[in-house]
Parts: C-alpha cells; sequence; structure tokens
C-alpha cells in the first residue's frame, strides 16, 4: 500500500541561446552517478507543502532559488523506479544563466546525455510545455538577466520558440502582456546613436506568468 | 516521514446549462456525511499510475467513465486533512449528462453546498482552468451528446464561458480545431425548412484536446 513519493525539478536556463537543463550526478543508488533531475523526497515535518518542497530541494541540491517554479505535474507507476511503484511531482524552474553557481551542469535540451528513471521523458514533456507557453505569456521573461533590453528579450523569445519573430508584432503582444516595465534612468550604450532603455519583470510577475487571451 | 497519499476527482457536466459538479457524502471520518469530491487512495498492485487510479476511482464511486479524464495538479501540506500531512493529484473529467448513473449528486458550481477537505477551493481553480481551456480548445465538446448540432455546442460553450459568441467567429474557430465530424445522414428536424446535421468529436479528441494557436 506504501510507495515512494518524490519532487523532481527541471531547472532551465539559456546557455549559448539555447535552452539548456541543469542535470546532478545520483550520489546514490539507483542510477549512481548517472545525470538526473535535481530531486528527493518530501519532508512532511518541514515542507509546508510540495511546492516548498520543490523550492528547498532545488536550493540544496543545486544552490539555485528560483522566483518562478510552476508545478509541471505528476509522473507515476510500477516501471519507473527499480525500487518499486513511485509518484514524482514535477516542478520546473527558469532562472538566468547569472544565477548558476556551478552545482549543476548545463546541458542543451536537444543534446541530452543518458538520463535515470524517466527523466529525459521527462524534460521532453516540459521542454513541449515551456514552448508553448512561450507563444502567449511572459514565461521566457524568467530567462533574462535582472535588466534587459527589448532586442534581448525579443532574442530570448526567438530562442525558446525557435522560429523569428518580427519586432513590430513582438512589441505589440510585449505591450498586451504588460509583464515589464523600463527602469527609470538605465539604458546601455549600443554603439549606435541612441542607447538602449533597460526594462524588467514587474513585481507582481515575478512567480505568476502574464498570459494573453486568446479563443472564443 | 510518511503522509497521506491520495486521487480525487472533480467531475463535471452541464445541468440547465450550468457547469455542475457530481459531489458524494464522505462514506467516513473525517468529514462523515459531508460532501465531497470522489476520491481515494492510490492501490500500487492494481494501479499503472495515478491517471489509472483516477478513473478506478471515478468508476468505482460514481460508476462513470470519462474518456476525457486530464490531471490538473496536486495539493498538499499539512493543513487540509486533520489526519495529518497530506497529497492529493486531482484529476478533472467532463461528461455528457446521459453518463450518469446516479451515483453522485450535481450541484451547479456557483451553487456549492458546505465541502470537506480543501474541496471546495479545489472546485474553484479547476472551474478556472476549465473556463480558460474553454477559449481555445475542444474541451467543452465532451459536455456535449454522442451526437450534437452546432447551434448546441455553440450553447455549451457559451454556458461554459459565460459569454455570448457570435455564430460567425464561432464557426471559424470550430474549423481551426477541426476536432468534430458531420455524421453521414444524421440529421434531426428542427421545426424550420432545414434539418440540423449531427457531428460527434472526431476518435483522436476523446482524450486529448485539440488546442488553438496563439502568440507570438
Amino acid at each position: 500500500m506504501t510507495f515512494i513519493v518524490t519532487v523532481d525539478v527541471a531547472l532551465f536556463t539559456l546557455q549559448e541561446n539555447r535552452l539548456s537543463v541543469g542535470l546532478i550526478r545520483r550520489p546514490k543508488e539507483p542510477f549512481l552517478g548517472t545525470w538526473a533531475l535535481p530531486g528527493g523526497y518530501i519532508h512532511p515535518q518541514e515542507d509546508a507543502n510540495a511546492h516548498h518542497a520543490a523550492a528547498r530541494i532545488l536550493q540544496q541540491k543545486t544552490g539555485v532559488i528560483s522566483p518562478y517554479l510552476e508545478e509541471f505535474g505528476t509522473v507515476s507507476g510500477g516501471g519507473r523506479d527499480p525500487r518499486g511503484w513511485s509518484l514524482s511531482v514535477i516542478y520546473f524552474a527558469l532562472v538566468p544563466p547569472s544565477v548558476l553557481v556551478g552545482g549543476v551542469e548545463l546541458f542543451a535540451v536537444d543534446a541530452l546525455p543518458p538520463l535515470s528513471f524517466d527523466h529525459a521523458d521527462i524534460i521532453t514533456q516540459v521542454v513541449a510545455r515551456i514552448r508553448s507557453k512561450a507563444s502567449y505569456s511572459s514565461l521566457p521573461m524568467h530567462l533574462c538577466a535582472e535588466e534587459f533590453t527589448i532586442p534581448e528579450l525579443h532574442g530570448v523569445y526567438q530562442s525558446i520558440m525557435g522560429v523569428p519573430l518580427a519586432m513590430a508584432g513582438f512589441r505589440r503582444k510585449l505591450d498586451d502582456l504588460d509583464a515589464i516595465e523600463a527602469i527609470t534612468g538605465a539604458i546601455r550604450p549600443t554603439g549606435k546613436s541612441r542607447p538602449a532603455q533597460l526594462y524588467r519583470i514587474k513585481p507582481e510577475f515575478e512567480k505568476v506568468l502574464s498570459v494573453r487571451e486568446r479563443g472564443f
């Protein structure tokens, strides 16, 4: 009647414009020494809920605190862990490369090494979710540095979505999202006559997404 | 280190054009006799995964087999169940009223009775997800009878979304979704000169959604 319950966190960043995931080598059996998502057990005495467990495990295993941390869903069954029937709640985090402190090794999501458990499958599914959400939300903004220019943000969206995006349409959709604000007096020289204005995510969208409406 | 792990299923249908949820009275403590979502424990010996557990529990507690069954996410923590720290994987199902066999009592989602645990909160969150997904997907089609007319489907979308939808735009978006097919030779008299063509969900969209693209 009992079974294994864990939390695993897929931590994403951009490396050379490629969406990349942070992996660690398993410090114990099963899959000792094999690459894996950072994960661990929920500690009911310590974790207010599964989301808190994910934040704790991410920080303990990788040193990263990610303001944006979203539940992807669960994976479960008898075939995914040699120790027996298991259920894992999967979370994903998006951070700029600057916050990574060496606790993980980065791999482009289209060039993954052999992975433990069903983690390759999980990463594939989470990446599909991220690409889909990128198309209508502020999600990719969490991959940017704290201060960024519009052309930089445009580049991030293009990297995630894998398609060129016309700048005029991109700016209009950014206006719809209303998730960033210009930083007063903060500009960056561009080598051209006009320096670039710097922006940041609005505080109210650091932990939740801004989503564009569509539909019937 | 151990805690309670359960699955709960929010079963929705339309009753008098109102989105309604199927509840049962708790047969035991805690919350004996109080309304609740059908739920139960995962049985690792019997359930291939949590999704199978949800389908089994839904059928055992309500008699309903729902082709469409989607994971909403987890709720967890120390405060939601008087027995101790618990995690529940929440699923939702959408069915036409005709498949209900008396195993549940229906309540309009805006007129719920007092509920067990955090189930009122869960229903509120799932309803928001359903209304959001209705705006860009085939989700509401699962509330229709097996055979339906376009005006009937239009009425279902309007009931879920709570707004009037112009028929021309609605038909165009239905074309985008490409999730229904006309049933050859199946028509229904309408009292007007032209009978109405009957449609059904395409088999490939009985368990997964068709989704309209939007975005950058």
